[in-house]
């Protein structure tokens, strides 16, 4: 597919430029620092920046490549702490930070790299202003980064979850991050309050979508496909859409709440709530999303920028892991 | 004394704009982020910020009011994180927030403080450029601050750590937010290169000869004054200046390196440091930042805020808690 080799292509670009900035620092924090930024990842939020910018202005993306990688870091620095406090011991097929060293050496490590960040908006050539307003859409965007974090957390297996704490829980958590990427990108590409909102809000639906697909991905995804363990949510009660849509529906799913699942019983689970319409239904939400998402779009003259922005949206949709 | 005084006013003026600022925030996690903040403090960083943009440019301190209250937010952001890796569980007279929250919450109160930060920055009255370079100076500082309080956890009982060392560790842990505070002062308030350096030198220097002081309080000062458990750096072996210009005479402190220590073992650790001038020693170093920190600000002329950041660097090594 076309995309996937745009997107395999856009992310070697960033890589190297990531390696260049934090391949070789020196000291240990600095090295704990860019442990999981230098084990890869899909580069997705940069690659929006970069996107947003062209399309605000052809060719202004190599001058804000910074504020991209700011993007990235920020993205990184929440996965170093959000690590932390869910206990997981491995990402991206290394150790997780405070795994490989230690729990202060990794909140420290988080917190170098939130720093980073915003050092990185500063380098961006582009106008003081674009620059200051880029700083705020971030710190914003940090601020309900944290919030979506904790309402996740605490969540846990509360039996309530409305579907709109859901969706306010991963407009924070995932669609915020996307949201200020292609702002911060029109932004530094001096695009009017009306477009930067446009694309704002293209990246928080298409987060939203993002995150919709995730849950679903851990339920119906093998492990060798998606390198998670299969179906974790629903052993921990997680509260997803797909859970809360099912309770609407008066489907009993506490049964699979528990340490270790057979396939036979996920496959069970997951007849159940395909029977029932669940899966269709949280599938429909999540492509709701994406609609709105390319319907912000529509005040942009066709271009290439435009164009894989749109096919971005339905990727994260259609994404097998 | 006169000092004091000024320093009480400009404590309450910035309780009262931090209260407006944090005291009626919704929600769980924003009530954790401003329980350390409402608890209380000097203030010191937030004064320095308006002194040096009043040194500059008389009256130009109401403008910038957030950006001094980030300075206040930056520095709570890192006690918050502090307490959890120091395992702290009480500040201020309140509980510490892992300690009244958990853990997870607490790193994203520190996270969520981060972001105001650098949203408070932002909301300064000042020109975008002003902004743009407060806003590296306090993103590098943030960086050094993590960098110094790892350096000061992994220090731990390590007996070969210089007194080379131990002022780069301090420099970074207490000197840069000092330096950073008066940077962005007088950056906002538009001073030139030389003078914004100038007072950057000022405030490491100054924050230095406080950490020192810091040290020769937690060993001098009873319970009852410092509010601390005394001398309980003595009792963990901590690498202070002290502890570094005791090793190199020769005396050997780590038979005070236990859990409990009777006020006679106290007394007599610090009448063996006394007779041997080590205390004498650490006092003149402190005294020798100072002196430097006043030097730098020989080329400005004389003026109520000149004469209020000499006697806060005297004031610093002159403080019995």
């Amino acid at each position: 597919m076309e995309l996937d080799a745009y997107l395999e292509g856009a992310a070697e670009q960033i890589d190297i430029v990531l390696d260049r900035e934090f391949g070789s620092l020196p000291g240990v924090l600095n090295k704990a620092s860019a442990h999981l930024i230098l084990a890869g990842g899909k580069r997705l939020r940069p690659i929006v920046v970069m996107l947003a910018a062209d399309l605000i202005q052809k060719g202004t993306s190599q001058s804000i490549l910074p504020a991209a990688l700011a993007l990235e870091v920020t993205h990184t620095f929440t996965l170093v702490h959000d690590d932390i406090m869910d206990g997981d011991v491995a990402r991206r097929g290394v150790p997780t930070v405070h795994t490989k060293w230690d729990e202060p050496t990794a909140i420290l490590a988080g917190d170098v790299l939130y720093a980073h960040a915003f050092e990185l908006i500063c380098a961006a050539m582009a106008s003081d202003l674009a620059k200051v307003r880029s700083v705020s859409i971030l710190a914003g965007a940090c601020a309900n980064l944290c919030d979506g974090q904790h309402k996740d957390i605490h969540f846990g297996n509360r039996d309530n979850v409305t579907e709109e704490e859901y969706i306010e829980m991963v407009s924070k958590k995932t669609g915020v991050l996307y949201a200020a990427s292609a702002a911060i990108g029109g932004t530094l590409a001096e695009g009017t309050a009306q477009q930067v909102n446009s694309l704002y809000e293209w990246g928080l639906n298409s987060g939203i979508a993002f995150q919709i697909q995730d849950d679903l991905i851990d339920l119906m995804a093998d492990s060798a496909t998606s390198g998670k363990d299969r179906a974790s949510d629903l052993r921990e009660g997680k509260q997803t859409l797909v859970a809360i849509l099912a309770r609407e529906k008066g489907i009993d799913l506490t049964k699979y709440r528990k340490p270790a699942l057979t396939d036979a019983e996920i496959d069970e689970a997951i007849h159940l709530l395909e029977e029932s319409g669940v899966i269709a239904d949280v599938r429909k939400k999540a492509l709701e999303h994406v609609e709105q998402a390319k319907t912000t779009l529509d005040q942009f003259p066709d271009s290439q920028e435009k164009e894989i922005l749109i096919q971005i949206a339905s990727y994260f949709v259609s994404r097998g892991y």
